[in-house]
């Protein structure tokens, strides 16, 4: 079996910034969702001292958090860097700034960027997001499409849904299917069980036989079964048919 | 400029099922990414009464959430939907469960369906995630890929991450059925006939009923029965029934 780790991109140039956190849980849960889809560089420009901490210290606080680096502005955080996102949940914010949504062309960009050096993604504070000097950092903008009433995403939540996009496999597997397929031999042999119990609980009307017959093998046929559901099925019929022989 | 409600999926349909959730955290986080992706209908099957407490009482809690209706089981909670996923972090849970990867095409695929019918989505509890009794309700199991080494995902994100997939603005063209999904809660009155009628034959050994319970929806699950199919079948089997209990 394929793992994951075989299909989905390389983001070891991925860089997670956090400008001014305030809840420790949601730092926890931007390292959580970076720890998920393989992103390893966090940054948090100016967090509230106290959650940084609590973050850390949490129980299972991962190795990521404890490595994340702290920078006094934004200009330090994302100075390694090529390309600077701002995340926003307004599409229109600044003139200057080219919105991108996220989606899977961004995505695919994203990747490209990052065979030429670091990427930065910056996400703003759980309040007020980034403010406009912390945009004249960025390159782009990016905005998660969300319904235009509710725009506003969790933090934590904001940073796995980029994330996800971001590492998504180039090209997708499809799901496989190992199953054996039943021989109509097989098949043949639940429909017949099934018309004798129908015939002796006194479903199959007299005349009706053949019409019966045809019915019930068509929706044995759209059962798809596979070779072991085929036995299990037979083995009930045939119990039930045995049964109803038996009074 | 393009306003988001234009371009997005309609998921008036799409159901969010929570498994006993234990922390209000993550009931408001789930009702907080459903807002923003235009999910409307969120069910709880046997939640922690506290956290649920908690989690509408807390300032802020969407209507959403105030409208969330409680069941005290899965089979319930999913009776009106006419396919039900199971969302998992592990890709080969079992092997009578096509698992879908959380990606562009099962997004569409989802859409289409969508199109028929409600679908359900359910999500585990925080610690152990779905039961292979809750699995037995599925038709499909949704794997989000994440690493192989941090493959579990806080439910909050996990649910945000899913719907941010599944409300991508389709450009793809909707591919017409013209069936008619059966509903869960019509399959499970075939589960229970059927399941009668293996009792009554002998089929079902002392000790084994809920083995053989489980093993009997998956099968009628795997049926892939439409409306029409799922009718005449209920007919044989109660016809079958009523046969046995009569001798």
């Amino acid at each position: 079996l394929q793992t994951l780790s075989d299909q989905s991109a390389d983001l070891s140039g991925l860089v997670v910034v956090l400008v001014r956190p305030r809840n420790p849980l949601n730092i926890g849960a931007a390292a959580r969702a970076m720890s998920n889809f393989g992103v390893r560089q966090l940054r948090l420009v100016n967090p509230y001292a106290v959650a940084f901490r609590e973050a850390r210290s949490a129980v299972g606080a991962s190795d990521l958090l404890k490595k994340a680096q702290e920078y006094e502005n934004v200009a330090d955080a994302v100075a390694d860097c090529g390309l600077v996102f701002g995340t926003t949940a307004v599409r229109n914010r600044t003139l200057h700034h080219p919105v991108h949504q996220l989606n899977a062309e961004t995505g695919e960009l994203v990747r490209q960027k990052l065979a030429n050096g670091n990427v930065a993604l910056l996400f703003g504070s759980e309040k007020i997001g980034l403010t406009n000097d912390d945009f004249s950092h960025c390159h782009w903008l990016l905005n998660i499409p969300t319904q235009a009433r509710h725009i506003s995403m969790n933090l934590g939540q904001a940073v796995a849904v980029c994330l996800y996009e971001l590492s998504r496999a180039g090209t997708e597997e499809p799901a496989s299917k190992s199953e054996t397929p039943v021989t109509s031999g097989e098949m043949e042999k639940i429909t017949q069980g099934l018309l004798e119990a129908l015939h002796a609980s006194g479903y199959v009307k007299p005349g009706n036989d053949a019409m019966c017959e045809k019915k019930v093998r068509e929706l044995v046929i759209r059962f798809g079964l596979d070779a072991m559901d085929a036995k299990v099925l037979l083995g009930m019929v045939r119990q039930i048919v045995w049964k109803l022989r038996k009074d």
